[in-house]
């Protein structure tokens, strides 16, 4: 197995993390590059979600992955040993990544792609798992996808509202246990419907890899939309 | 129903929070009360744990509950919904409590409490939902109690290490979901011991009760050696 890149993260020095993370944006979409901010509880199945869009989307782009993390590389293992292009972030104790961080983060992943003659299209951050603090730092992403996995309950977006304001797209994961707990989707829509009126949401497991298919085409679509 | 009593805190403005941790312990001995600080990832059961302790505990003691959270009160009606003295405590976007925001929901508990007659012998926070930050501050609590429940996998130790550092017990829930879930205790205790070797675990579900009573009991030797 390659080696494991990890990159000790540097805080932040710049106060304007706003304009910084559209600064970032603009460089992405001046390479093509689309950039997916995954954030979500511990737990909820960020990786395994991943790996299952990756398949379905890697025939089509070039797909590449930071794994942000306190500490380890369990996730970022799990990438290279699917043959996926990963990164380690190592955050230090922060809670969150910003738009420098992502910066960081990605200028290593290009140059492992350049190394290996490979294109990146589409480059998916995991971010630390933390369902309060990373909805409040914007990654240069454009796109904020949120996972909420069915064990986790239906009442968190009354709990987390900002996490589910910022979401550009929702996935419920772990569907395929729904009959061991007290979820209901029309429900968590109804709670979901009080942070965001017009948020997608995509019920998944990546277990049995349902609902991965429509999940997929979405991004898919955002990708050819912002290339056209 | 009784009328939710919501505390908006107050940002601390002591520099010193790990000494002020140390004067609200000291008060608290003094006033014959054991302070858990229940930690966890959002969604894993810290509500319905926390129920089903009360169930085993109330018989013997005076206890209430401190329900932290962003935003909401679902947990706060649920406790008073079951009878249990409870306050809400809302963050105001911040992603943990520390002691000064403790003592600001305690003194409202035992204002609650007084003015139902009743005692406060056992007082459970139940802290915002995050693995991350609520870690790294001193809520003044006697006992850091963290809980991760089964489909959150047994990898958390290894990703949020100083969380499993700090917990004086440590609960796994949703052993009943075991089955559906490639969760293995051998595997989770290993992880564990790499944090915090001697650290007791107890494996239990809020749904089916099992291991409740192990846990009640662990919790009330402690009561009983603070106050000997």
């Amino acid at each position: 197995m390659e080696d494991i890149r990890i990159i000790e993260l540097k805080e932040s020095i710049l106060a304007d993390n706003d304009a910084d993370a559209d600064k970032l944006r603009s460089e992405l979409d001046a390479k093509g590059i689309i950039y997916v901010n995954v954030m979500s509880s511990p737990g909820s199945g960020k990786t395994s979600t991943l790996l299952r869009l990756i398949e379905e989307l890697s025939c089509r782009y070039g797909v590449g992955v930071l794994e942000a993390d306190i500490d380890g590389d369990v996730d970022t293992r799990t990438m290279l040993d699917a043959g996926v292009p990963a990164v380690q972030l190592h955050t230090g104790g922060m809670c969150h990544l910003d738009a420098d961080m992502s910066r960081q983060g990605l200028r290593e992943l290009e140059s492992q792609a350049k190394e290996q003659g490979a294109s990146l299209d589409l480059v998916f951050l995991e971010n630390v798992g933390n369902l309060v603090c990373p909805a409040e730092f914007d990654t240069g992403a454009h796109i904020n996808l949120v996972i909420l996995s069915v064990p986790e309950g239906d009442d968190k977006p009354l709990k987390y509202p900002l996490m589910f304001e910022k979401a550009d797209v929702i996935v419920v994961n772990k569907i395929d246990a729904m009959e061991a707990f007290d979820f209901i989707p029309d429900r968590f829509k109804a709670n979901v419907a009080k942070c965001s009126e017009d948020t997608p949401v995509f019920m998944v497991s990546a277990a049995t890899k349902e609902g991965m298919h429509a999940l997929a085409e979405w991004i898919s679509d955002r990708v050819r939309e912002k290339r056209d």
